[in-house]
């Protein structure tokens, strides 16, 4: 298995980047929801690729078509159905040199796992490309929490060594994670962004690519939701960040930081503010004991350079079990992280709305 | 909910840290397994309190009982329930002050999502003690891993700053796992673990708390096993690992290093060693797409430093909802990292051993 | 949620009768299974209405479209996606009564659940039609489990009194299942059939509809598959029969009857045949303690009346909250248990396939 | 697996008939119910062996421990796990006898599922046994469905073809089901009762044993809870219930009595009462597309009679693979069915509890 994920809300996830189509099932959505669709296709052009020189020249308009679920422009509360017809693909760039294992990604994996049946064209089912049903399943997400007046914002916190201010330095709130949104590269500090730029552009021209790190925000959280243990609300969402393709790490609050923080730094001491429980600091994340504390919840998650450059890269050939070469032609992202930008929103909002789903009461 | 995990071995983990007494139940374990208990018994004590200087004075035997599932000293096949009940226990430390929120921990959090009603004392169900039989239940899928040559093993990476090699920079195998389980401080460089200690000494000299880094590898995982998205082993291991308490981020392979890194750098290209296919480098932590490639699974997690610290602290009384200040006594660890050592190897051991066991073969 | 099942194989089914389309996303196949369409096609013409004056006029091709999981006519093992469109739908039948409560159907109980938001066109979710891609997803279940020498099928034991022979009268075989598959009443003794057919039209003269009983019968699962307790071959069979709409009643092996038996008549002794473990009698239909013996897996599932009759019947106005009375017109069954046959054999493959897949070995 | 159980509530069954103990974990309970601690006594009492001529002579107290998630005598929110201690076990009766698979039992089925590991003495995890602690857990749920107004009530239908009325006869109400639930064998008429327990008698005297039928009711659940296809009522219901061993059938409303039924009787008109919306009769068992329509859940399950009986048997040797002949010996109830009542409640309010909390709201 693997692309079933939820307790509550329940997604399955279906596509290959080659095939018919991909899109997602969602089983759980409560009733009654006006879906904004224009929300829906803004937040899936901001991933689609083809929009500028950072990323891939692949175009796809990732028009969605919703099957069922939808009824009078609402929700019907049973299983929505999204599907994304796929187009322009350009699968005799993948049957040329299918026995060749890209490195750096799910190809030799991919073989093993499935004993060589998979569908190996553009990746398959592992393609970033099945990200597109997630940042549909992701707004329709945010669509509903946005009733609680919950929120969700991104932004690029670095790319190739180049570091944006953090979400703890600034005030956080709606009207911040629009702005953001609307932005080519979505720093908070402008200056950065073009300096990130220029580094995409530089990997490009050498055949390469680069990396970096997204900071997420999620606002306006009531206290007390979440679980101790297995269901923590940071094995919830890094359990959902972790199907993102490409996430390699996730932090929350100061993160890795905490390794060098004494005890009376990070334990966020509490006070009472307008007559609501407060903490001076945040470098829990919003998360204590895997419960929300009512502060925003912040977490940062590292993307790897994409694996498809057009670099000369060693390699073995599957077939044959020997080593060679390989070079890889077609379109690709030199940086993937501002397409990705989106994508975290998506699943941090699924991540959230599942757990709000499942408040123990009857 | 929030203690049951698990797609194929199913963990049920029970308990407060003053009541009667904690345990967990395994179900799903293969039949016929010969449990060696002392091996158990040796991973739990490197968890247990009241070893060293570096960790609280409250002793615990940590003795467990095997309620079921066990005949003739081999797994039945049949739930096996493992029961350890409490003592040493001083509950009045904790009745006194038991309006007063201690920062750092889940009382605030836990007095929210339970109205109240969950048992405070030496924080309840929320407890580090809990990881006690998230220990016993690690030992036991490493007995099983161990069969197939599986091998999991950790070190302490960082201590407030002092930094130990790496596992990607030395040769990786079971003796070396070995030699590490049996040291106070299980560093790969002795000099670091002095420094480390001495740094723990210091804060708690200074009534404080550490925290660290913890840096695990499994070895010998056979390429092919995990899956794509939802069930990816990063989406599988960070999700137990966050079930743990204090950890706060975790990061595989190169982690937070790859937003610095270019693709030509991070994708691991493919050799053939040995007619086995292997990567030149690792910066993946041996997981492509979700899915193992036959490499170390590495990964490193943060732990922040033990909240419990005698350091008078700002907080408030939750009944009377006024700000206030208070001074924690009792018996806490001034870093909590050297005991969660054999934690993060438990975990990994669970969750290693639930995706292998979810092989879609029929 | 409602319309995910599955602990090893993952269905999610999606649509409503008169929406888009319908469908159903299967995650955890083995891949390399070459699927026989046309088989897949066959089982779905025993399902579809229009057949035959026992059933409604309503056609429907019910082609399938394959949207992923398919590549090279074989499976890929990554989540396969059936979509199968809505055509010559009469929504207008039902705009004009959509505030009559239909007697018998789930219009009432989806009004309450879902707020009067659901799509009540044709039933919208709660239709027969969802079992179209139930029926899809077990031929190829069927498939699978045939390359185990598994088979199942199913006759009509009981239509409105009239009975045909028992399974456990005769000897099962798949050749018996085939010829049965293609009967259009589906019985063992073709002169029941011919009475129940009667019975059928009989109602459907007097504007009124009748039930049934249906038996299945899963032969060559090998001996010691399933779980005691919770996930019992019979909870998880029962779990998805129950799934199927107008069930209302499972019993296996002897049943009802076994009330009326003593233990010594029911006990099912064992003998040795062939070097093989059986029993004298099959009263236990199979499963002992929630596991195989060996021994065909045999059940009844008990069909209520389709509810849709022309007759006047008493019902409210939900709007108005007021008694009145409803004539229903559109195209209806007089009786469903013909076409619920191939549902019922679908319902067994996949429950026989997900708790076979489901082998607690590593 | 197949000892986890729930979507909202999960249970965790473990345990050995001749073992150390027997229990349950229940995690996601409400936080702050207090426990009616007599009650659940009484329930298990029901349950309990050696209280009359019926039932088997082993004594047990059947005594249970809370080891969690209670504190000052109200559930904390945190796992609540109850141990019950095995006593009074004559483990050498089956020593002898382990090699020779009783007819009737899972010994055959469990030999071969656990490869001959699991715990053969008096069935094991597979003893009937293990209903105690499921008495237990609907004991808790009982209590918390109770504060709904939900009242949970079971009878004997059936013993040995002696039939008592059924529940769709009479008026059902709380005092009903307390007034049941005193009886030695609980039937609405009591000369059935009397006839009933001279059937039994006079198995027990022929060393043979009965079957029966229980019939339950579940009423004041509200309309609208459910969900259709996979977590029907009826799939939800039928899988706890075929969990309890010796479970063979299950019916909702007129169940198989249906086969013979017209849609213009089976399809319970609806009507309005006092402003709300009833059925004039309820052949669909207060179940209408798997979702609650208000009106009583009414469900028959089937007992078979007790395997284990003291007549000569054939049988199998399974280590010689030889036909031979079993005699058994020990403690044994000639009829199950009266200590069965308390377990389909149990069951019942499980299901039920577990389905309420699953509401689909945020």
């Amino acid at each position: 298995m693997g692309s079933t994920w939820g307790n509550n809300l329940k997604l399955s996830l279906f596509g290959e980047s080659h095939g018919k189509g991909i899109g997602i099932v969602l089983d759980g959505l409560p009733p009654g929801v006006l879906l904004d669709l224009n929300h829906i296709r803004k937040q899936m052009q901001r991933r689609a690729p083809g929009r500028s020189g950072t990323s891939t020249t692949r175009k796809e308009t990732d028009d969605f078509e919703i099957i069922s679920g939808l009824f009078r422009s609402k929700t019907t509360g049973t299983p929505l159905c999204c599907l994304i017809k796929n187009e322009n693909t350009r699968s005799e760039d993948y049957e040329k040199i299918h026995n060749l294992i890209r490195p750096g990604h799910a190809d030799y994996t991919g073989y093993v796992k499935y004993k060589g049946f998979n569908d190996f064209r553009g990746g398959g089912h592992f393609s970033g490309r099945l990200t597109a049903p997630l940042v549909f399943a992701g707004a329709v997400a945010m669509q509903i929490l946005l009733k609680k007046n919950i929120c969700v914002g991104s932004h690029i916190a670095e790319i190739s060594g180049i570091k944006d201010k953090l979400f703890d330095s600034i005030d956080l709130n709606n009207n911040l994670f629009h702005s953001l949104s609307k932005k080519e590269i979505c720093t908070i500090d402008d200056e950065s962004g073009v300096k990130m730029k220029e580094e995409i552009m530089l990997a490009k021209a050498m055949k390469d690519s680069v990396g970096g790190i997204i900071e997420t925000a999620v606002i306006n959280v009531p206290a007390g939701i979440g679980n101790p243990f297995f269901d923590s609300i940071e094995s919830r969402i890094s359990s959902m960040m972790f199907s993102v393709p490409a996430v390699k790490g996730i932090e929350f609050g100061s993160g890795f930081r905490l390794a060098e923080m004494k005890g009376s730094d990070s334990n966020d001491a509490f006070s009472i503010s307008d007559g609501k429980v407060c903490t001076f600091t945040n470098h829990n994340g919003g998360i204590q004991g895997g419960i929300s504390n009512g502060m925003p919840i912040i977490f940062r998650t590292v993307i790897k350079a994409t694996p498809s450059i057009f670099k000369k890269q060693k390699t073995i050939d599957i077939e044959s079990m020997k080593e060679t070469e390989i070079e890889i032609h077609g379109r690709h992202d030199p940086c993937i992280v501002p397409r990705a930008v989106p994508v975290t929103e998506a699943a941090a909002a699924l991540a959230i709305l599942d757990i709000l789903m499942g408040k123990d009461e009857i």
